[in-house]
């Protein structure tokens, strides 16, 4: 006997029907004799019809009633699925945030779990046999009494963190993809699925761009050791796939030094030209954006052409763009610039792999492949286990294929 | 400055643009100095979008969670009113029923409400000058910390509940009709509204069809004696007609013998023809009937010509009727009955006024007027301020217009 966490995202309680699929899952994993505690998000849909009702009311809406108005999605789902499994014969019962509790700081709209009370439900589990339903996303802010929301794709969060909560053996998150692959398969027809990756490219991948885990929940997850599945709701209940397993390094035999390609679009280049390369210029430039609340991501400085001046490049997510613009002209007389040039049509390819620590020269390879197909790289930055580079977009595909065959994850033909 | 409690229904919320109304409905209040808490309901069809699911996931459902997941509806009107009276610079906050808390008992889908603490509620007036923005229709069974549902047109009660507990100087409900008729003025044009009705007639029309208000709400109010309006929700906000006041007889100068017709749809008549008239006979057939919680409503019993047998009328709502049946076929032995005959073509009308206890003959007029039309009296039942007649539905329209033109009640033209 086992305890186990399931988690299902929206598409996978998106009707009755699905969800009526969801309890069939839990119904495999009870019948092999296991504790469960599934969690669950809003149908698919609800929470963007919900926010919308909140910006048709107020454009500065108050977080804290935005959050009340749409953890309400998860409550209904929590309940139906209760229904649901008690209609197949199998003790089930609901549990909001506020009731197990689920306690969370006071950022509404992004809130951070700060503790879960796991008794409540392995007493229902000791005394009843009851699987517990719970209301992912969502959570109370004990000092306030107020319903918070954990940001877009918080239940896998909620999910790792109640499988931390009451040492379960593992946390299985289903989702509409069966697993983690070596890339996106849409653009790489010769991805694979990872049978195992560990909890540092997980969160590499997850950072970069692969939408498969909310980051803060493999973050989560590697704090607490928590064995955590990716696999798919649409399997055959009775007979599933395996997934993809993240867990600790060690745990895995035959480690690649490459273990995966991410991409993501969601940047936009700056570069402001002639910079006064004097003590305090970093400082003048970001501190503004940080002011903001703008993530920098890479950052290139690279003495000019005059030898006395410095070109400065970096990336802010697409979103912030034109704001970060604004910004820096703002205080152009403080930083004193020639001239300032931006760019959104670009692309951020990543190579992720704990293998790269102890191997050199992997990222060198990647430089001289993509030259040989003409992709110029406008900006590198590198960490212990990934590389990542800035590229035109209209390369992305090219780019991803010739490194996911460059590293020999191209499955066998 | 007064304390008021405003409670809207689904059709009064239904949409962002409705809900917007109602906030200016608010704002009037606050502008002229009071403290308000405010109770809505959810969006109209909301709630049976979500009794819906509960009934497709299972026929037989956890009440329980049939309440987590109906509740959910009030949660979201609850915060976009919050949201939108931010909007227009009213501080406002919504709460949920275990927030408050609203205690109810455990009687989960039609549970009672068994407390109100409405000392938060006060505090947030005296501290924060903050509209309390309430989901009507829910609370919080304490011993188990599980959602409760009222029932339908719970909302209502949740007002004049919540108005007794916080001390309101008066509780507005208000309602897609601009207050009470003396009777339907969809069948009776010359229906006129009333200024002011006593809770003892208010009950006896709540519970005999006219769907202004829940029997409950009604009966709240008359125990703790809340001065409660009915008024239009869709009357301009800036200046709104006052509705009627439903308040203690003394309060009512000029008093009229009856004060409304009312009529119900939802009476089914069961005949059981002589039946043997000895002692325990009427135990045998309604104690089988109560068990099965079917409500009898009028009960009349007359001699049959044969004189050693009687012959038993009585009505059960329609609903219960098929099932009535039923159980009196299964213990027409015990009984003794010669035979069953029923109807479900039948209306029961009713004339209610609290004038009726000090004058004689009231009812007496009646059955001359409706003999004059030829409308036969198939059962009669009275009480002190009220009597209703069991007719043919046929003849429904006719005779409430003539009742209503008999007692003076008819505007003048």
């Amino acid at each position: 006997m086992a305890r186990l966490v399931m988690k299902f995202g929206g598409t996978s309680v998106a009707n009755i029907e699905r969800i009526r699929n969801v309890a069939r899952h839990v119904k495999r994993e009870i019948d092999a004799g296991h504790e469960v505690a599934v969690v669950v998000s809003a149908m698919s849909g609800k929470t963007n019809e919900l926010v919308g009702w909140c910006r048709d009311a107020s454009v500065l809406h108050d977080a804290r009633e935005y959050d009340t108005v749409v953890a309400s999605g998860e409550q209904v789902t929590s309940g139906l699925l209760a229904i649901t499994l008690q209609d197949m014969g199998i003790p089930a019962r609901s549990w909001q945030g506020w009731q197990i509790p689920i306690e969370t700081d006071g950022a509404h709209g992004a809130a951070r779990i700060t503790g879960i009370d796991g008794s409540k439900i392995i007493q229902h589990f000791n005394e009843r046999g009851e699987v517990a339903v719970v209301s992912g996303f969502q959570g109370i802010h004990r000092p306030t009494g107020r319903i918070s929301t954990l940001g877009r794709g918080g239940s896998d969060t909620s999910a790792v963190a109640l499988a931390a909560a009451i040492q379960a053996d593992r946390c299985d998150i289903y989702t509409d993809v069966d697993g983690v692959y070596t890339t996106d398969p849409r653009i790489v027809p010769q991805a694979r699925r990872l049978d195992r990756v560990s909890f540092e490219e997980m969160l590499e991948m997850a950072s970069l761009g692969a939408k498969v885990l909310q980051v803060r929940s493999v973050e989560l997850a590697m704090i607490h050791n928590v064995k955590t599945f990716v696999r798919s709701s649409f399997d055959d209940p009775a007979d599933p796939k395996p997934g993809t397993l993240i867990c600790d390094e060690e745990d895995i035999v035959e480690q690649q030094i490459i273990t995966g390609i991410a991409y993501s679009k969601d940047e936009a280049q700056i570069t402001l030209r002639r910079v006064a390369d004097k003590p305090g210029v970093a400082a003048a430039i970001f501190g503004p954006l940080a002011d903001a609340s703008i993530n920098v991501d890479m950052i290139i400085q690279v003495v000019s052409d005059d030898t006395v001046t410095t070109d400065i490049t970096f990336t802010v997510p697409t979103a912030d763009y034109e704001r970060a613009k604004t910004i820096l002209e703002g205080v152009r007389d403080r930083i004193g610039y020639a001239s300032l040039q931006g760019a959104t049509d670009v692309v951020k390819i990543s190579a992720i792999g704990v293998g790269m620590r102890s191997h050199a020269g992997v990222a060198a390879r990647a430089f001289r492949a993509l030259a040989e197909k003409g992709i110029n790289i406008r900006a590198i930055t590198t960490s212990e286990i990934k590389f990542s580079l800035l590229i035109d977009a209209a390369y992305t595909e090219l780019a991803v294929r010739t490194l996911h065959s460059l590293y020999g994850l191209d499955k066998a033909a």
